[in-house]
Order: structure tokens, then C-alpha cells, then sequence
């Protein structure tokens, strides 16, 4: 069970007849964190690199604000339960967990927040750019994510997320769940004090306010993605100081956000 | 805001450059479910058949067991609220709320099932048959649903589900959430007592655990989607009785589980 994909005997209608064929079926995996022997959250994920994805989630979050923050972590593989040991839960956390932000004014936040741990966690990117992309780039990285999503290309079921630099991909992470494929790369990168302030992130699915709230969490200025984003995405990008840039496909794409760093060709 | 979709100026590269266009963006809205006053859950969603989507969930949370356990329910539509209040909540939900499913044997739970609500809520099909389909009714169902999926075609970010007979498509949502969808379908199904025994349901996205038990919490024998399964998703569907057909494309399609309904053309 505990891997990232299956052989399964299956009946395939094709050429107008059926066959009994075997066929790659994506893993969905639970993992359930414990913090000080306490149930917290169950995340269903594709079973790989479950620690990163742990303290990714914890991070985006609120719940902890640094690595060094957990003093003990060990997993059950078979179980699929990550044990977390920490004396510096953040007190906000569990007071606001789930907790729909609404500002005095109106209903909802000028900036878009819907919850908020989101508004306390969600970095803002300050006026100097630190990144920038050619439209070149684009189709480049996207290419390079295609390549990168073995398990997409074989199994059609899973979403993949990568940290690029000007010379491409550094780290790509697949996942069966959208957003995890993201806190894969924030856990990796907070443990290994990996510097995001120079690269962006490439994902292979739709720009949710969700996806666009982990890219300002991880601190990436730039997102890009084959797909659409949503309109509250665009508003919390707006907001947040991040580049969006969307459809990128057919040697075309849609700049959303921020055409601050587009550079060349213009 | 609260509309299905945006229009928005966008910077867009195409036959090799730059021009500012009109572009159709989805909206994602916050819905927050307030129960007897209390602070429930946010949803986030496309801003349409609001109410039919929170009985849809609270039914398939099995916060309620049925519809007339509402006692009353009214929305603040600009805000996002939606106030329900019963006397009726299900004793058993808050306190499994989230939690893991562990069986006293090992680590998973032989049925797939991850959380303890799921395996008290979702229904097992008897043995019997209710429903049955040709390939001709898959490739049919699917090519109705993309006709149907016109927030799909404009803005690209968005999944539909319906709910099918014989005749086609009985009745089709399509939201941001692949969730919400279905639960919109459930909510509606709920309020207006129609029978969904003699039904299927089409979806444009991937089966997903959560997918395959909100079809079985519908109560539907079948699934049919463009789109592939996971693992965990089929091992749900042979052990509650359910039909899943993905894949369905260019006149091909695979039967995963329980294909003893299919018919014809065998």
C-alpha cells in the first residue's frame, strides 16, 4: 500500500472491444500528525517525502513558525501516523483554526483573506523585485514540469509543483493532493534553509486562493501554471505582490498580476 | 462578487506578443455555516445553489441524517452566512469530527475507510442491481456533460458533476470545489425527495476517495468520469458495491470495479 502507485487488473473498453489489461492506479495515502500525542490532522497524500509535507502544512498553517520549532518528530510508516513533539504551538493557532476572517468594515477582507490563520501567515512581497521571468522562461519551466510529472504522465491523477531558478528546476514534488505538492517543497525548503527569495514556483493545476496563499507562505514572488486561476487567487496576488501568469500553453499564456517582472519581449 | 464569474484586463502573449484582453475569470466565494449561532465550517465555492450545497454537506458530514432535521435555514447572501438551526445535530459527529478511522486489526481499515464519520455515513449498494449502462451510455454522458460544463469552457477552472437516467442528464453543477459539485447534486436530491436508485453520476475530475464516498453517501451505484481513480478510491468502490468507469476518451474507457453492470457490447 505504501507506495506511489499500484498494478491493478482492469477491463479496458478500446477499438471497439474489451480486454482484461493491468493499469497504474495512483496511491491515495492518510497520514495522521500527531502533536504531543494528540490527533491534529489527517492529510491524504501520495506517500512520499510525508515528513517535508508535514512541516510544510504545520508552517503554512501557523502552527509552528520555524523548524527549529519542533523539538522531536518520528513517523509510523506502516501506520502512516507523523508523531510531532513541540513546546512552542503557536497560541494563535488553535484560537483561530477554521476561523472565517471578517474584517469591521464588510464581510469579507479587502485583501481577500478567507481565514485567518491565512491573513497572520501569508507573507507579503515587498515593492523591489527580487525575480524575474522572460516569456521564454515560462514555456521552458512548464516544459520542464511535464517532464518532471512522471507519475501524472503514467497514472493521470496527480498534481505536481516545482521550485525553479533562472537555470530551471530544483526541486519538483508530485502529489495526488494539490496543495501538498506544495507544502512538500516549503517543508524541504525550511529544513534545508533553502533561500526562496530567488525562484518561483511552477505548478501544474488550477491557481486557488489556497494555492496562491501557500506560494506567498513559502515567500516565492512568482507563480506559473498551465491553468486558470480564480478571482479571488487574483485578488489576494494583487494584494500580496505576486506575479501570476496563467493558460500557459500553445506557445501563449496570461499575465494576471504584477507584469512588474516580465522582462524581454514585451 | 457574487457571481459565477469576473471579467478582468489581463496582459496576454499570443502569436508572439503582448495585448491587453478581456478575460473570463471563475469567482471563488467563502461561504461560512453558522449552526444554532455557532461558527461551523467555511466552504469555499461558486456563488450558486448556496443552500442546496450546505444541506448537501452537512447530510454527507452526517452532521444531519436527513433534510426536514433542519429546523430553519436563511442565507446573508453579500456576507456569505448561511444560518442553520436544528435540534436535530447527530451526537456521533462532533465527536469524530476529523477523526482517523483505526480498526482494533491494523493500521487502515480493511474498507479504506480513513475517517470515522465516512465509515458511519456512507452506504454500501446491496447486491442487486438498480442501474445499469452501455459504453455507448459512457461515451454519451460524458460528451452531454461537457456540453453541460459551460463555466468549464469559459474560465477553464471548474469541475461538473450530474446526475443521469436513461435519458441523459437529469441535473448538472459545476463549482470550483470537485466536492461541492456533488454535494450541490446531494443537496437538491435531499430537498426535493428524488430518487437517485434508477441514477448515475458523470464527473469531469478524478475519483478521489472523497469523490467515491460522496457518491456513495449520494447513494448512487455508479461513477463515470473522464478523469482517473485512485487506489484508495477503488478499494472503497469494490467494498461498497460501486461501478467506476474512468478514462472515458477518444471512444476509449476503463472499467475499474463491479463491472457487472455494464451491458451490451460485452
Amino acid at each position: 500500500m505504501n507506495l506511489v502507485k499500484n498494478q491493478r487488473e482492469i477491463l479496458q473498453f478500446k477499438n471497439g472491444r474489451f480486454t482484461n489489461v493491468s493499469d497504474s492506479i495512483v496511491t491515495e495515502f492518510p497520514v495522521t500528525v500527531k502533536i504531543n500525542g494528540e490527533e491534529f490532522v489527517t492529510l491524504v497524500c501520495t506517500p512520499e517525502y510525508i515528513e517535508d509535507m508535514v512541516v510544510g502544512f504545520l508552517a503554512a498553517e501557523g502552527v509552528i513558525r520555524q523548524y527549529k520549532e519542533i523539538d522531536n518528530m518520528w513517523i509510523q510508516e506502516k501506520e502512516g501516523i507523523v508523531h510531532i513533539e513541540t513546546t512552542k504551538i503557536n497560541p494563535y493557532y488553535q484560537k483561530f483554526q477554521g476561523k472565517r476572517f471578517i474584517t469591521s468594515c464588510c464581510g469579507n477582507s479587502r485583501q481577500g483573506f478567507v481565514f485567518v490563520n491565512d491573513a497572520m501567515t501569508a507573507k507579503k512581497m515587498d515593492d523591489h523585485y527580487h525575480v524575474s521571468v522572460s516569456v521564454h522562461d515560462c514555456f521552458r519551466f512548464i516544459e520542464e514540469l511535464e517532464n518532471a510529472a512522471v507519475i501524472f504522465q503514467e497514472t493521470g491523477g496527480a498534481h505536481t509543483a516545482a521550485l525553479c531558478d533562472d537555470d530551471g528546476i530544483v526541486l519538483s514534488r508530485t502529489d495526488i493532493g494539490r496543495h501538498n505538492a506544495l507544502d512538500k517543497i516549503y517543508g524541504y525548503c525550511l529544513k534545508n534553509n533553502i533561500s526562496v527569495a530567488d525562484k518561483i514556483i511552477v505548478f501544474s493545476g488550477r491557481i486557488s486562493s489556497e494555492i496562491l496563499l501557500k506560494v506567498a507562505k513559502i515567500g516565492c514572488e512568482v507563480i506559473l501554471s498551465k491553468s486558470a486561476p480564480t478571482e479571488l487567487a487574483l485578488q489576494l496576488a494583487e494584494d500580496l505582490g505576486i506575479t501570476t501568469i496563467g493558460f500557459i500553453r500553445n506557445e501563449s499564456l496570461n499575465v494576471y498580476t504584477h507584469p512588474g517582472r516580465i522582462v524581454g519581449g514585451r
